[in-house]
């Protein structure tokens, strides 16, 4: 069984210590650093355009990374049940994991307001799955309130293992490109993937093994953007289910990196997100949930100003799969065309 | 740049011959092998098995490896369109590959018989997308009749490049285990992938790169299974859509490979299948498609009627993701709890 790919912990072994018996894995990480060809081309950007894609973790997003660890640190710690407040991706992950360790999974959404492929995965793993009537920064507040029992262990990224898996990422890029990228550009939603990817390089900076490190480029959603604002936004709204937060735990951590890295933290708008999420599936032929594409709006916006140098090495974060979220890529295009079931009826409707 | 994984055509160049400024890739491949922990001890299974995650291809089935190297030769050939029939996975991946390349898809598919996310796949990836008023064999006829055009790609398994293509996932299986599997379980719809992977692992073991062959074992599921009943189905029907087709494309090699590997083709039931699905999910921590899940209650069934031996080594191939049909989870699923936004709330409910 030699050549398995053993998921995080087992490749990162020296980074996330757990006893061995604990390890849960669903072969999370190792996904594809993907060249953007013909996106790249048509908004003629001068740079090298990557996108990690992290929708091809197992639940589809890159939640998988920081819950692996956390998941296995709260058995080592005799945890019977994980718990989380979410805008889907994390109790997706936090389901999954807790499903393959045999411990319990309570998670805890905003009613009406996840996406429904994410609403089926929490499900069909077998997490109790509760709808609180508010939006994601009240979910946080209730399963807060649980959290001082200690048979439970709360799964948000203020839990600090999941960061820690988190920053494997920035190891992965890393290692596909041989150094760190110039910028990395990267949504923010809760603010803990941009802190654990600057942890991570810096990690590996530290090491010498890599030369630079990037800029941190951070971007929100405008109906949902309470850091860019500098207060936070009672009723987030936007399009990007995944970072539709309003009080970001965060929050001073993505403050940190942004000054730290000599980058900053943006805000795109519904519009500009959706452009990208659209131009990225028909032109590069990836699928990515709308948040995803905040990052990507990002680097177009950014473009636009002059902001990039020719030949300058840019990567992206597409945080999670479009298939999280079918009702938005079916909104967002022509309706099919419905034909009788004959060769002719076909042909009438095509220019060949 | 040295270590991007390339994706299969570049990294099995000598199988898959093609000129280079002709290859699409969207990194497909390379998707984890996944040992049963929990759903094989219980349902006390003998065997060590392994899931081949093929959910985790860039557009979420197993597609993805022949529509890489389909497309690319189609381009070779200087073809301006692909088409193809879809139970809608092969027409995510033909519609995604086909943007990656630049090129048009016209896919057509089964009026309201499709999953929600494999529509939502072939739609924002740009595709022409037709739904005829009939089922997947029907679909498959209309297509036939357009694909004597010289501009156009018929890119169905029909297509021999699809099957050269989805090949790799039997060599993968070989690198990971160090040998062929004793057997391998597989969902049998239109019947391409048990062909592929037969000839996979037979190249392989011409060229001394495995000591054995696996006895191939191929499910249908019991309302869409002509192979096994020996005559077309002409209203195939079962939950699990990807495999609802009633006159397989290759129902003949099928039953070759059934016959040469000492294997064999049979059927399961929608409830088999579900029972599986769940199973899968709540106990290994993967969600799959329901058709996928057809390869797992095969193995279930054989295991009752004690067809294995104590430590054989059996792997299945779990074809899609279960985001690609998130209805059917929720379906399956108890209703979430809805609750006000107080931790008390959510106390009342749970057993801590």
């Amino acid at each position: 069984m030699s050549n398995l790919y053993p998921g995080i912990i087992r490749k990162y072994r020296q980074y996330l210590p757990v006893a061995e018996a604990s390890i849960v894995t669903l072969h999370e990480g190792n996904t594809p650093l993907f060249e953007s060809v013909r996106l790249a081309k048509h908004y003629k950007l001068p740079i090298k355009l990557y996108f990690k894609l992290e929708g091809l973790n197992p639940t589809g997003s890159f939640k998988d990374r920081g819950m692996t660890y956390a998941v296995s640190k709260a058995h080592e710690a005799r945890s019977q049940a994980v718990i989380c407040a979410s805008t889907g991706n994390t109790s997706a992950a936090a389901a999954a994991y807790a499903a393959r360790m045999g411990m319990k999974a309570i998670v805890v959404v905003p009613q009406g307001k996840i996406a429904l492929g994410k609403l089926s995965q929490a499900q069909i793993h077998g997490a109790q799955v509760f709808q609180v009537k508010g939006n994601f920064d009240q979910a946080l507040e209730v399963v807060k309130e649980l959290a001082e029992n200690p048979k439970v262990t709360l799964v948000n990224s203020i839990n600090p293992h999941r960061l820690m898996g988190q920053e494997s990422a920035a190891f992965e890029i890393v290692e596909s490109l041989g150094d760190a990228p110039d910028f990395h550009f990267i949504p923010v939603g809760n603010a803990g993937n941009i802190t654990a990817y600057w942890r991570g390089f810096n990690r590996l900076h530290q090491e010498g093994k890599c030369k630079s490190l990037p800029k941190m480029c951070g971007f929100q959603a405008a109906g949902a953007a309470p850091i860019v604002l500098g207060h936070p936004v009672k009723n987030p709204d936007t399009v990007a289910s995944a970072i539709r937060i309003g009080n970001p735990a965060n929050w001073q951590s993505a403050l940190d990196v942004a000054r730290d890295s000599d980058g900053f933290i943006a805000a795109v708008d519904d519009e500009e997100i959706l452009s990208a999420y659209r131009a990225v599936a028909q032109l590069d032929g990836y699928f990515c949930e709308p948040a995803s594409a905040a990052s990507i709006a990002g680097v177009l916006k950014m473009a636009k100003q002059g902001f990039f140098q020719k030949g300058q090495i840019v990567t992206c974060t597409l945080t999670g799969h479009g298939l999280k979220d079918p009702d938005i890529a079916i909104q967002q295009s022509p309706p099919p065309v419905v034909i009788e079931p004959k060769g002719a009826a076909l042909l009438e409707h095509l220019k060949l």
